[in-house]
């Protein structure tokens, strides 16, 4: 299983964003193989995670942070191939997954130790590679950030995105109920599937009306949003007094309108974070908590991964395509094995 | 000094809002004397603070509560006259200030004994009727739900106000560091010399920018903000990272643009809250919380009370002027005895 350093080539394929642009602008290339720093391992990826965010940084929406790697990819599963100086949790040969600071899609990939994790018991690497992202984005804003309780009432949106599917089951998992919305009925069914207590079929309901009906008045808890443009002022509305509203993401536009005499009134708290600039101590602190709290509810099959399609690393601009088609439910990889 | 249940007059002045409108519609009428019931005390009323939120009442923005008086007024001190049902800890003829549901513009208020407390030791009850509303504001919006901490850099808009006032010397009391705004040169000096280590004359200052100059480039950590329209989304740029926005009025406006991405990107928080509402429960706890927290530090003068005008009950409508021309700085207070 264990490869040594010297099986490592010198350089390696990976997928550029070769100038800002539609799909098309993602082309396989050969670059160098990183070598790890102080604190690093060295990924042979076997699979990686396609996000939105990856969509975003191709448009040129979304550039990466200082420091970090320039090609797309933001999680990735595979092998141990080469550790840096004073690693001590992973030796050559370990399977693991791990959240990245770019650069997944890729043969290799650099990750921090403390950022990596073990695969979680029951996946294959192809799932694996799909947890870290939305896993990291769900725990740290709807447990964290928005502090869902058990027994509170919470509301993703785009409950058949990769978030979605993610939220919908953790926050089931730790007791509390659940709407997610989703754009049409088969959408709705898999979001019901996966435990949701309500799904609401945006195109034909007024997830206001609905939030309102099925917390008998009371309203929303925490909301999961992805969206902003109009409903972020409607999640202010569909609130629960005390409620935490937690944007994560702006498909419809960061600029919005609201009132903020609701939120006064009902004492709401509108928060939201990006997960790609925090420091590797903060993701670390995301990792332990995943790994504590949530790996064994994938060990024990109450949390599943939801996968949607999986592509070769070449093909990553169809990839692409799929996910801003908005047809996908579930997770999109790219394999690189 | 004690007065017995025997003395209390079964009707009193009051002013009563006589119609939606302008200052004019606060008219002295004679009413019945309120009676306290189980929990509650009926006090003397020796003085009463105005606040923004009478005026709000007064123009039909802000009605009250249901269960609370539809008299004005959320704040007085005097003597226990009466007490109701259960009340162990006032006696008739102990001097207190109230934070109260209504009823202040009288000869006779009442409170509930746990929302009640002693008159600050070193203030007049003039003075004491001028502390509650603005106390219990900033401690919990300022403290509790912006979670202010030593060190950090605190902003309140409206410095000379009554909540300004206290805002600057609370913030500077527990270890921050402050930027006030004001809109003369004149109450900029008075922001200074309550310990603002900045003040801001908005007229003639752009507060973004000296915010991220007085903070070297860092921002500001929790904003204390009365006014909303565009100044919400001004507050959010001027906010550093993981920074606080407690919103607890709206004077130019509650319908407001902002950009919810500096909101993810800085990871910040814009919340707000009402008192009026709240629970006596949740208002005895702040109440807990000042009089051993803040009192002690009104004893000992590192906190006073910034007064600007007093004003017989019967004008209660000039002291309404007074408030609405913006000219005040501190408390506008009127006296009952």
């Amino acid at each position: 299983m264990a490869s040594s350093p010297a099986q490592i080539p010198e350089t390696m394929t990976a997928v550029e964003i070769a100038g800002k642009g539609g799909p098309e602008v993602l082309v396989a290339t050969t670059v160098a193989t990183p070598v790890p720093g102080a604190g690093q391992i060295l990924i042979r990826v076997a699979a990686a995670g396609v996000n939105r965010p990856d969509v975003q940084q191709r448009i040129g929406a979304y550039p990466p942070p200082p420091g970090h790697s320039k090609l797309p990819g933001l999680e990735v599963s595979g092998h141990v191939a080469a550790v840096g100086e004073g690693v001590t949790r992973w030796r050559i040969g370990d399977p693991v997954c791990a959240l990245v600071n770019g650069g997944g899609y890729a043969q290799y990939c650099l990750a921090e130790e403390t950022v990596a994790l073990p695969i979680p018991v029951g996946l294959d690497l192809i799932q694996a590679a799909a947890v870290p992202e939305t896993f990291f984005t769900v725990w740290n804003n709807v447990f964290e950030r928005g502090a869902l309780k058990a027994g509170e009432w919470f509301m993703v949106h785009g409950g058949t995105s990769g978030i979605g599917t993610t939220a919908i089951q953790l926050a089931k998992a730790f007791g509390a109920k659940v709407i997610a919305t989703a754009g049409s009925a088969e959408k709705c069914r898999v979001c019901l599937d996966l435990g949701a207590d309500r799904a609401i079929n945006y195109k034909t309901e007024d997830f206001v009306a609905v939030c309102k009906e099925v917390t008998g008045g009371k309203g929303v808890d925490v909301t999961l949003d992805m969206v902003g443009g109009d409903y972020t002022d409607r999640n202010l509305i569909a609130a629960a007094e005390d409620g935490r509203i937690v944007q994560i993401a702006t498909l419809s536009g960061a600029d919005v309108k609201l009132n903020v005499a609701r939120l006064m009134v009902k004492r709401l708290t509108l928060t939201g974070s990006t997960l790609r600039p925090r420091s590797t101590q903060v993701k670390a602190g995301f990792a332990r908590a995943l790994e504590t709290k949530v790996w064994p509810l994938i060990a024990s099959r109450q949390v599943r991964v939801v996968m949607d399609s999986t592509f070769s690393l070449p093909a990553a601009a169809e990839a692409h395509r799929r996910m801003e088609s908005s047809q996908h439910v579930g997770k999109i990889v790219l394999t690189v094995v």
